[in-house]
């Protein structure tokens, strides 16, 4: 098997769970950090990789994947099998109706006031923390009753949405108020493989 | 077959992308109007259904789903076959990488826009046009070079993608300068079994 290989930020939520899902598949990842303040992600190699100039970027073999919800389920898929991505319809609709949650109301939310607070990106922090709020009060709502997002086993759903989740503090935002998405961010902590990220 | 049901709003864009989907697949599809500005949505029954308080909301017999996109891929997957949705890894990862573009890019710059100008939302529609922008860039540079977003044939990424795209105008955004985007928009169009929404 060739190496699978990630352009990454280590205090990159994003980056970060392709890192974490990888090590819980037991598959071993080459890191190439990018230089992400001089703008490495903006300029060439890497914007010819990936045009949309964000990070992370993932590379196995011939194949080049953007968006880390997008290499998630590459990886599901090619290395992980129908535990963590199943292919009826209904399942795996389910689970990446979740998977969406990650790229819009998590990335609204709790990674945008992070953005902010963390990294002193110029966007309106009052509103992310407000949708924050809203987001983690849904979240709360349902893992109240469920033990993981998507089914009744972890699923690519939960390791798309727990990083910016659990990394609600560094924008401002407390886990206090929300006991059922710190339980559930225990139990993946426990999973097998389980590896952690600066602030988590 | 049982009737497949979608709780529709005939101007939101993403029951569109499932009205259209479904026309595309010959599906035939229960349309029960939603009183939007009722708010039906956020209250019993259609919260029960989606807690998340949108629209659309799906039903397939005993199946029910949130999420336009995530809708699009359980149509694709139960009845459309691999032509809309590939289901090796690569493949299904780059539709899905596109896929994400509408979760997030279209839907926070010119469907917000859109969001704005047509129903009051009260958001930042300057910020929102800046980012209708800067996808319509990105997304002129590629299909300069690319029929369709993500493989060579049409996918649910550019049933994803297309609506909100095409609706850029109602969002003070002119496709004028894009003239890729609208080629694209027209190649779409002439798809056997489209189907149009006011405004398009």
């Amino acid at each position: 098997m060739a190496a699978l290989k990630l352009h990454d930020l280590e205090l990159s939520g994003n980056c970060y769970k392709v890192r974490l899902f990888c090590a819980l598949l037991g598959l071993s990842l080459d890191l190439a950090p990018v230089d992400f303040l001089g703008g490495a992600h903006k300029k060439s190699p890497l914007i010819e990789r990936n045009p949309f100039g964000q990070i992370p970027v993932f590379e196995d073999g011939g194949v080049t994947l953007r968006d880390s919800q997008a290499i998630l389920v590459y990886l599901a898929r090619k290395y992980g099998g129908e535990d963590w991505l199943p292919m009826d319809a209904a399942g795996l609709a389910e689970v990446l109706s979740w998977v969406m949650v990650a790229e819009n109301e998590i990335a609204r939310g709790p990674a945008d006031a992070r953005l902010h607070d963390k990294f002193g990106v110029d966007l309106d922090a009052g509103l992310a923390r407000q949708k924050a709020e809203h987001i983690l009060g849904l979240l709360e709502a349902h893992l109240h009753k469920h033990e993981w997002l998507a089914l009744d086993r972890p699923t690519i759903a939960d390791i798309a949405c727990m990083p910016y989740v659990a990394l609600s503090r560094e924008g401002g935002v407390s886990l206090d108020p929300y006991p059922a998405v710190r339980a559930w961010i225990s139990r993946i902590k426990a999973l097998p493989g389980f590896i952690t990220m600066p602030g988590l």
